[in-house]
């Protein structure tokens, strides 16, 4: 990756703060202790939640990521010292689980739908499978791969017949086949699915973390095997979350009553749960789609996550989380450095640290781009030819790109070029030459690249004003504010004075865009007409239709990306606005 | 109570089918066994909840109510059995609560907070009070007394100073001051408003049915000592609830999680809680702040609650109830004969039997009349003048009333008269002329009345399209029907075909009210123009204004009181209705 980028930015954050912050505090709430006392074979305290090794090994799992990017060599420091206690902890026999240690040793495998064992694995499945590749170690990966043994020895048909409560195993097995090459860990996949009923599910449910990991280790099968049903499941799902469950930002499960997606176009804004687990992952499982069908519409959904629901998680100085990413807000909300049950923060740093591989793509006849960012990434085709790619660009604060395209010699590939579904009007150049682009799809050029061609996609990037599907109550007979892949949001501090429930939206002719170099480290804020629609103080909370004096004052709207909020203090915010009556 | 109005018909299910179904219930599940087992002096199995005592006190409570109406031999013989029961079980020192009895005995008055000894014991001293003004007999009020006693001597300044985790006793121990003037009740009360802070409260917040209960302990208070602070919370408090945390059906407490309150405007609709039981509760404390001040909005707020969304709990036949009430339902939601935590039905069959307490009201200077009911009732003057007081009406399915007023002999007092908040057009007549009404006020009448006085209301009932305070999300851009007192609501049954996700209201002029004998036993349908908001199969759950396809078709739309929903099987509706774009 180069200098500059929009991404890039927040993973020097991630990498020098966030990441050896967060060790600090998983040590301070005894995450980390946990291993060495679980090393002495002692009891741990319960003083914390059973899922908490999870915590200790995605952080582990960004730091091998986030090192991938950037050689950090004190952040490599932190890592293995990490890792070497957690090896030091696993039993003779592969297990490996702070909890279940010391006098809990009998109670192993036998609570599996409320103590999360096999979600914790997965968690060490997936960092020892980034340590293997980025190290080229395999002490991490040796010790996953003997629990996982000890997981196929104990769970599967004729064994223990049950599933984690908690899914995220099944695609971490995938991902552990995929580097050891071993089948049983696919096939225990397979049967974890179907223990959940996965190919017979026809709508998304419950806990919103849980179906979305779910769904991922079905999409990780389905890339491995092939098998019908579970494609037919996958593309069910994917409609019901994609045309009435996911919010403007991305963000998914709406309820705060057990964390759960709620009925169909249930989603309301100041109360929206949509924890960042949630939005990163449904990024996760929409990269796995489009993975599987080369289809722009996932790359949008991974967008409009990535950019909205979940970065909005971390403050821009890159230390304070959010657990739940409301679209309005009108109390004391804020950000805080940790949480007890800490899956959020932990999500934030690896996915942060692992953008880079969500940017580009290959497949047998060529490259892919998924991603717009200023970034550079050296690389191979499937046949071994050297590509270096090199985008120069301000996405997202504007929409066009130069990506330069490097070959020591000229070879004959196509390159895919996304051309955003958020866009209504694009134009791409290869070397100067117009070549059509149609919005929402990707862009296949197939031609012989040699050095230093030059492709030059611009997508329109005007300030749009967006409305739901009428039948989602909570944002109907509203507008929200989007540019690019960014949702906007008016917030106090720029809207001092001004009730936002009451905010309307004036002219939209009125909106422009501008580059503030100032505000926030540097942004692009939405600017125009509002209309702050006052009910006089007497007004009945039911009335017959316009019998209520509304007293209508116009104000200059300032909105700012939504991701953006909440980094100056306190603050009243919201997504969506009134109409104008 | 004459015969032929409107709740006389839903009291005669409640007395002949409610109240004898609920104590088969009640036995079943060993609310009645329980006492039996405390008699013994034996532990009770925790097989249910700690306040299940309540259940039958509740029950206990409706039967005396029912038969203040409507002697009933059977009903009173069932009562006389349950009271011998409740009674019986009661120790030596006036403690009463199977749950704590046998091996629980030390556990007494250790788990305010959470086990609800107090809840249940306000529930005793409430079925006694209405027992002995019924019975005349004071064999159930001496035990409430007795245990009343024993709290006292437990519960207060330099004592236990804790209060119940849900409020309730708070308000009985005022009704039993009132019963036996025993002051100390009242202080007690006093005191346990003082331990949660009553006098401070500036909002409704937390579990809906606790905080009214809360309220009206405060209330009942008040309108005993005139303490200024209570007033000034009382004050705050009911301008939150009318200002934005009630619906339109008077409904409270929109949140699943914690039964609780939400934020101001938040008011799902589909995902309305909107317990029976705060609904109810809704109706109790704005009958109390009706006393108090003598304001007819809050007679309007019980009105609205009363007719709407405490109605809508119970089916038309009188045995199956609702724990939630929902605006909208596009599930398989029903009525159900019994919970496991029974508080509503109880609540249910209570209210419905005090019915003809809330008619009228009196004062030093007169009479009152707050509802509406083909009616007959009996009383006296405060000087003990008697009056007979004769309602013939259809209300609320018309606002004809025809209301004689007939004394022995003359005498002046002041008739006062509600005309309701919702009407927009009422005019008076006394004896045939006209007197000036203004909706929203009581209308005082000072006259000499005597013999066969005829005084008629009448309030113009045409449907009226109601908005929502724009800052409601959920209700924003949308409207409902209502006619006289009455929500009403869209039924699949009625309207089909039609998504009534997708359903908007028509133009306006086409409405029109009809009595249609035959449906659901007899009731005003509304009828008129509806279209129905398709937008395209594949139209984007985002997207810019106006850029998906809509198709619009009209379809003749039925509309049918809210209360009356879900009583012809599994059906969707909604109260509020898309506006045509």
């Amino acid at each position: 990756m180069g200098e500059g980028g929009f991404w890039k930015r927040r993973m020097e954050a991630n990498r020098t703060a966030a990441i050896p912050a967060l060790l600090k505090l998983l040590e301070q709430h005894g995450r980390i202790e946990n291993f060495r006392i679980a090393k002495s074979r002692l009891t741990t305290e319960r003083s914390e939640w059973y899922t908490r090794d999870s915590d200790t090994f995605k952080w582990i799992e960004a730091c091998a990521l986030a090192l991938e990017s950037d050689e950090d060599s004190h952040l490599r420091a932190l890592m293995d010292r990490v890792v070497d206690w957690v090896i030091d902890a696993q039993y003779e026999d592969g297990y490996l689980n702070t909890y279940f240690s010391g006098a809990r040793l009998p109670e192993r495998f036998t609570k599996l739908r409320s103590d999360h064992e096999l979600y914790s694995a997965g968690h060490l499945f997936q960092a020892a499978v980034a340590h293997h590749r980025v190290t080229g170690s395999d002490k991490l990966l040796s010790c996953a791969v003997r629990f996982a043994d000890l997981i196929c020895e104990t769970v599967g048909p004729g064994k223990l017949e049950e599933a984690d409560g908690h899914p995220e195993v099944e695609l971490a097995l995938v991902e552990l086949y995929r580097e050891t090459g071993t089948k049983s860990y696919l096939d225990l996949a397979g049967f974890l699915l179907d223990v959940q009923g996965f190919k017979e599910k026809t709508f998304l449910e419950g806990h919103a973390v849980k179906a979305m990991y779910l769904a991922e280790g079905g999409a990780d099968y389905y890339s491995e095997t092939g098998d019908e049903a579970t494609w037919q499941a996958l593309q069910r799902l994917w409609k019901d979350l994609s045309t009435n469950k996911v919010y403007l930002t991305g963000g998914i499960g709406s309820r705060y009553h057990t964390e759960a997606i709620g009925l169909p176009y249930e989603l309301p804004n100041e109360r929206a749960y949509a924890e960042t687990c949630a939005a990163a992952a449904n990024g996760f499982w929409a990269f796995r789609m489009l993975g599987i069908t080369g289809e722009s519409a996932y790359t949008d959904m991974l967008e409009r996550a990535f950019y909205n629901g979940f970065l909005s998680c971390i403050s821009l100085r890159g230390t304070d989380y959010f657990y739940c990413n409301p679209l309005a807000n009108f109390s004391e909300y804020k950000r805080v450095d940790f949480f007890t049950v800490c899956c959020c923060p932990t999500n934030v740093v690896r996915t942060l640290a692992a953008i880079p591989g969500y940017i580009y793509g290959e497949s047998d006849d060529g490259l892919w781009v998924h991603l717009y960012e200023d970034s550079r990434v050296d690389w191979r085709l499937r046949d071994g030819t050297p590509v270096s790619l090199e985008q120069r660009t301000g996405y997202p604060w504007d929409g066009q790109v130069r990506l330069s395209v490097s070959l020591p010699q000229a070879r004959q590939f196509t390159l895919y070029l996304r051309i955003p579904g958020w866009c209504r009007s694009a134009s791409v150049r290869v070397n100067g030459e117009a070549v059509a682009a149609e919005p929402g799809r990707y862009l296949p050029i197939r031609r012989i690249w040699s050095q230093s061609d030059i492709v030059e996609p611009d997508f329109a990037m005007p300030v749009e004003v967006i409305e739901a599907d009428r039948r989602i109550s909570d944002s109907h007979g509203r507008v929200a504010l989007q540019r690019g892949p960014l949702v906007y949001c008016l917030e106090s501090t720029d809207n001092p004075g001004v009730n936002l429930r009451d905010a309307a939206l004036g002219d939209p002719e009125s909106l422009s865009a501008k580059w503030q170099a100032e505000l926030l480290g540097g942004m692009v804020a939405i600017h125009g007409e509002g209309v702050e629609i006052k009910q006089g103080e007497n007004a009945p909370m039911y009335r017959p239709v316009g019998t209520a004096a509304l007293e209508a004052s116009d104000f200059e709207l300032t909105a700012i990306p939504y991701y953006a909020w909440a980094n100056r203090g306190i603050s009243d915010m919201t997504v969506w606005l009134q109409r104008k009556p």
